[in-house]
């Protein structure tokens, strides 16, 4: 095998022609469009030759615990000290804590490649990337310049620590407390599904917990957050003294096996010692902070995934041989017979209708920190993205597997692990339930569907614009009407906008993995494998949107569908 | 958790008013309809009491090679003893070779229960049980009077060895030799991805084995099919002397983890001595009679596994509490938001969709016997129960585990095996691509259509005969037109038919999905379950039957979609 390739041409292709990367140099003076290749070169090199030999073993040899410590699988250290070493994890980061300052498009760039060379490893620098954000945006100035240099260098690393047994998509039922101390406090309590909540690769962990003060008001609105080291500092802001957090078991997944899933013990016996970032009370706030990138990121992960397995099934289909096609003398390859040729451009045009949004979404984040219209794009853009492209990863993974036939099923070939691993995408960092509602109930419903109409609106507008390919301009636009009467029964709640939620969230997916092709094709004239994707993907995948219409309409009235209780036995 | 519970009233409901197995009566002198229900009765508790606890431990204990013999999962032999004490084995089977010469109808709706139960388990009686139907068609009455008793007592299980490393979907390629050596025959040769190839759980194992004579044509005109018993018989046709095939390693494979997957080695020293079943280079006659009933299995297995996730969804949703909805004091269970609402009930309108095509095409193979209309119908429905119901099983297993948020990722839960034991259903027994195929290619082609546009005039004919449900009798009328549409366009081929193969067959499904839950729903008006189902069916599922008809229709021409090698990088 030749095993995975970062598809940098690709990933430039969507950054500068559909994602207008360009309009990031006035912004980020570090930046220009020249550092565009070389970093896409260096960053293809770190996926594909230090990343990506450590993926299997991952998976065979996963994570233990050991006294009290989690022991990570062996080949991981030596791929976090060279992401360290060649400073990847400071490319966005701001320049006073040591960070590049460039945009966090090219970080996604980045993690797009490590993501896809080993899914379970790169969940350790992007919760930590998480937690700086959230540290960064709420913390005080005294937190900050403690713990962010060298969680930005990649010496610390750090975690999110949401989930307890009974607080899981519902964080108002969390139960873990936090009490004042003098100037800090101290927290009980257990967390669960705590990713990366323990390992050596680093010299310290910061754990950032969601807590209780004794006298907080009920529900979301009484929840604080919390900075809790592995290690205390010293004088010198040197790891000292360990504190009162420990991790007690480790979970058995069906995937992401090299990434240690934590059950976490706050406070055994004196407590563990925390400082408060931002407000009391106020921790839900920071946790949205943390959630907006997180949940990009998982869609991230979606397309990563999916692209690794497509990569495996493209080159096993074009090596194995087995049955005959008219007018071809002996075996021929099975990429040759049409089932297999259709599943693979299915998954190539998937592919790079995610691909697409992915880059187009990141882009609008980064132009979001000055201009808020961007703002609300790029959260309109969030849900879609996570569960858009997490439930089209299922799909081509599985589709990958399938191209494999028997082999597929066989752990030993490789495509079974990413099946496996591309299950947790649409469940972690909100599931895609949760995600389609926070389309319709806080995106839609904060501007009455403003943020909504003017994609939309571009959408039509750039339509207009587009001198080639009439037939999928017609296309489009018949589905970008079917999307604004989608949008207009769940603004009115026509339909009962928690049934049909998801549906639309779907929908709007697929409208824009369409727009965004097609807009690229306006570009990629020479590019024969574009347009052919493009091709297959208004003969084939678009009309998934009609179905997704019509099935939203489906949903009619206050509830459309019994309850649950009607298929018992 | 309460465990699996098997849908006894919905599989009778389906067998009596949608199948009308009533039909059988005069066909099978064993059978009258007062033994439906208690025969259901002891096949639910079977599945339920002796079955079900063991599925856990299959996947955790795997099957190993200990010198030279497979040693399967501890639990699993108390349960085949009880399998063959109560004569299950027996009961399609003819009465002159000890069977009960039931309608294979029921053995279907028994072995719903056993797989919904432990996949794994269930695949050695089912194999037995197509071993046997290959020998009682094609072999001479002397080898079954000496194998098939105690092969249909259970004393004996059978296997279907046709795989090799470079003959998959492609059994041209088949490069196993026999030789001639008196009245039998000595074989050489490995076989992979033979399934319950070796065990403990039976006196004796008989291999069917393709192989190829030293004279034979090229490809699949020169394959015979041989009978290969693990142990010779003595003189009083008792397991003798240990015959020259062996296990010689096991698969590690994504999920059904308790059913070995052998690679099998006949003829290491002084050749595996064999008989001959049926004429020399007229083996995939005799295999094709063992894959039609087997095809027809694996459908079964997708409605089987994906109705164990979905009553462990279901039950999970009105356990677990979390969140809240307005108007209700308190958390609220899952199943009470709109969302998880949704899901459970598209599984559930699913499953009813599948289980009446299921247990249609079963009473038709039944009514196949002796009537030639009814074998081109259950011929014709083949490769879609095959191809349709194990593709919604995927679909099925991966939203169960969505049900379950972050604990369905979790092994421990134990949907997460249910989703990895349902990935090989698409691939064995023919990949649903080659069902597709199969589809077009030879069931469509054989008669011209016929069969289909039979299918589809009944269909027309129910529709209008039906006096309730108007909107849904519309619905679907235009679908069946479609469903006729798409068919002239596979027959004429005005589209790349191996392209569009896959979609067409998809398209029939859902098609005949909305067909017999209307059906079932004329004679349902007390049944609120089903008549809701039915209406979910047609609001949000049959419209893929949409899709799939303008996704064939994209496949114009020779071929619509350039070679993969544009892919290459």
């Amino acid at each position: 095998m030749g095993g995975y390739q970062y598809p940098a041409t690709e990933i430039k292709f969507c950054l500068e022609h559909i994602a207008k990367l360009k309009r990031l140099e006035a912004q980020f003076p570090n930046y220009s469009d020249d550092l565009l290749e070389p970093i896409l070169s260096e960053a293809g090199k770190f996926a594909e030759q230090c990343v990506a030999p450590t993926n299997r073993q991952g998976d065979l040899d996963p994570p233990k615990m050991v006294n009290r410590c989690v022991q990570e699988t062996a080949t991981f250290k030596p791929v976090y000290d060279a992401l360290q070493e060649a400073a990847w994890t400071t490319l966005s980061a701001p320049e006073e804590f040591g960070g590049q300052a460039l945009p966090r498009a090219l970080e996604v760039a980045f993690n797009e490649g490590v993501q896809s060379a080993n899914l379970s490893f790169s969940l350790c620098p992007l919760l930590t990337q998480g937690a700086v954000d959230a540290i960064e945006t709420h913390a005080s100035d005294e937190l900050k310049s403690t713990y962010l240099p060298n969680m930005i260098s990649g010496k610390w690393t750090g975690t999110m620590n949401l989930t307890e047994p009974s607080a899981g998509s519902d964080l108002a039922a969390i139960k873990t407390k936090a009490e004042r101390e003098g100037d800090h406090y101290r927290i009980y309590g257990q967390k669960i599904f705590i990713t990366w909540g323990d390992h050596q690769m680093s010299e310290n962990i910061i754990h950032l917990v969601l807590a209780r003060l004794p006298d907080a008001p009920e529900g979301v609105k009484g929840i604080s957050l919390f900075l809790v080291p592995k290690y205390l500092l010293d004088e010198n802001d040197q790891p000292g003294l360990r504190n009162d957090v420990y991790p007690i078991s480790l979970e058995h997944k069906l995937g992401i096996h090299g990434s240690p899933t934590c059950v976490m013990q706050f406070g055994e016996s004196e407590g563990a010692l925390g400082y408060l970032v931002g407000q009391e009370n106020n921790g839900l706030m920071a946790m949205f902070t943390m959630m907006n990138n997180a949940r990009q990121s998982v869609g991230l992960q979606g397309l990563a995934v999916a692209e690794a397995a497509y990569q495996m099934a493209l080159e096993y289909a074009q090596d194995r041989k087995q049955g005959n096609v008219k007018g071809v003398e002996g075996k021929v390859a099975i990429a040759e017979h049409g089932d297999v040729r259709r599943m693979l451009w299915q998954m190539a045009s998937m592919l790079s209708a995610m691909r697409a949004l992915m880059y187009t979404a990141s882009v609008e984040g980064d132009l979001a920190k000055i201009d808020k219209s961007h703002l609300v794009r790029n959260e309109l853009y969030t849900p879609i993205v996570k569960g858009w492209l997490t439930e089209l990863a299922l799909e081509i993974t599985s589709t990958s597997v399938q191209v494999f036939g028997g082999m597929g099923f066989i752990e030993e070939t490789g495509v079974a692990q990413l099946y496996r691993d591309a299950r947790i995408l649409p469940i972690y960092e909100g599931t895609n339930g949760i995600q389609a509602l926070d389309l319709v109930g806080r995106k839609l419903k904060a501007d009455k569907g403003a943020g909504m109409a003017a994609l939309i609106e571009e959408i039509a507008t750039d339509l207009a614009s587009f001198a080639q390919h009439d037939e999928h301009v017609k296309a489009l636009s018949l589905q970008v009407k079917l999307l604004q009467s989608s949008t207009e029964l769940m603004l009115d709640q026509q339909v009962n906008v928690s049934e049909a939620a998801f549906d639309y969230m779907m929908q709007s997916g697929y409208v824009l993995g369409g727009w965004l092709l097609l807009k690229g094709a306006q570009d990629a004239a020479a590019d024969k494998a574009w347009l052919a994707k493009t091709k297959f993907y208004f003969d084939h995948i678009l009309l998934r949107a009609n179905t997704a219409a019509e099935s939203v309409k489906g949903f009619k009235g206050d509830q459309s569908i019994p309850n649950v209780t009607l298929l018992n036995k």
